[in-house]
């Protein structure tokens, strides 16, 4: 069982299993998806970075406690990733170093898209720091991306990057995900895409968790 | 520690321990490397491979026993990736299903490349039954690659793959990591080729071995 940390506080229990569904459809893996305790608005700034680690932590304790056998942090951000990792004796996977891993292992020219001002730092660090960052015009928020002139503003935002020479898109956003915009660009672009919960995926996969 | 399961015995330790050295070089992840014994033509057909997996479980409860805290099964058969599974409680990355998943999840049109008569069976699995696969012509075996006409086939037979509309090429010999022909691809060619030993290390570098 892998368990799936949500570095936010939700009661919606589609919303929360949403990465869970999309790693079992296209993985076969099943997950028990749980969110840490009052953080409404997730983690969006340091402070409440700082905040939520300690909480990170000890959710990532309990589902091992509960039998996962394997975990994934499900935060382009990787927040507390490093903690998480020296308190828990099971694999982690985290959606921000999935998805920058794999596009930086193609050694092709690669951009990050995301809905933040800047590419997080597990980006930076495995495609370098001037790597070359966008988010799609008028999204600022993963809601705005549910909308048909969100999609059309990201699948418009990517056709840019790759105009401009990229080869490979990493996501540094899970949103993207939810509106399958890889799936999009692959139909309409011909284009290399990482998405970052598939990336995760791909890892927990050859984990083979149990 | 990384413990790296070689399927063939040999004396030379430079060679044992090479797909280590570029995994090092490429993760910075320490490895330990070891044959199995008494296969000096390693695995070449159904029996050798019957007579390879008691081994092949063997080595890697050693290395789980020494201390290692994954393991990489260093062949791109995946021979005994199910059997090691059940006999050891740390990861296994294997060479196939390492490269091939990672191509599988780009989702692209993809092309597998060995030295082989057919694509090994992690690829076909997760590339589909009817993956196209080539060989370099002439090259049979790994030594053939270490010529610079070895080479040049190689790189030719990556060419005609991609003028034949593959986007995307998987190693499926760790022959090509010795020559670094997913370098010379990207240099010459412009393309994205997955190599064995590096996705592998991918795998490896995001487990965290401690």
């Amino acid at each position: 069982m892998l368990g799936i940390i949500r570095v936010l506080t939700h009661d919606d229990r589609q919303f929360v299993e949403e990465h869970g569904r999309l790693i079992q459809r296209e993985y076969g893996i099943v997950s028990l998806s749980r969110c840490i305790p009052d953080q409404r608005k997730g983690i969006y700034d340091d402070a409440s970075q700082i905040l939520a680690v300690p909480k990170i932590v000890a959710l990532g304790q309990a589902l091992q406690a509960e039998g996962c056998s394997a975990l994934f942090l499900s935060c382009a951000a990787d927040p507390g990733l490093a903690e998480l990792r020296r308190a828990v004796t099971i694999p982690i996977i985290s959606a921000g170093s999935a998805s920058a891993s794999v596009a930086a292992m193609l050694k092709r020219p690669a951009a990050v898209m995301g809905i933040g001002a800047d590419a997080p730092l597990p980006f930076k660090q495995l495609l370098g720091e001037s790597v070359i960052y966008a988010r799609p015009e008028g999204v600022f928020n993963t809601t705005d991306l549910l909308t048909p002139q969100g999609r059309e503003s990201a699948l418009s935002c990517a056709d840019t990057l790759y105009r401009q020479g990229a080869q490979v898109i990493a996501f540094s956003c899970t949103g993207f995900s939810t509106i399958a915009l890889a799936d999009s660009i692959r139909q309409h672009l011909g284009k290399i895409a990482i998405d970052a919960v598939s990336a995760a995926g791909l890892f927990i996969s050859q984990l083979a968790p149990r």
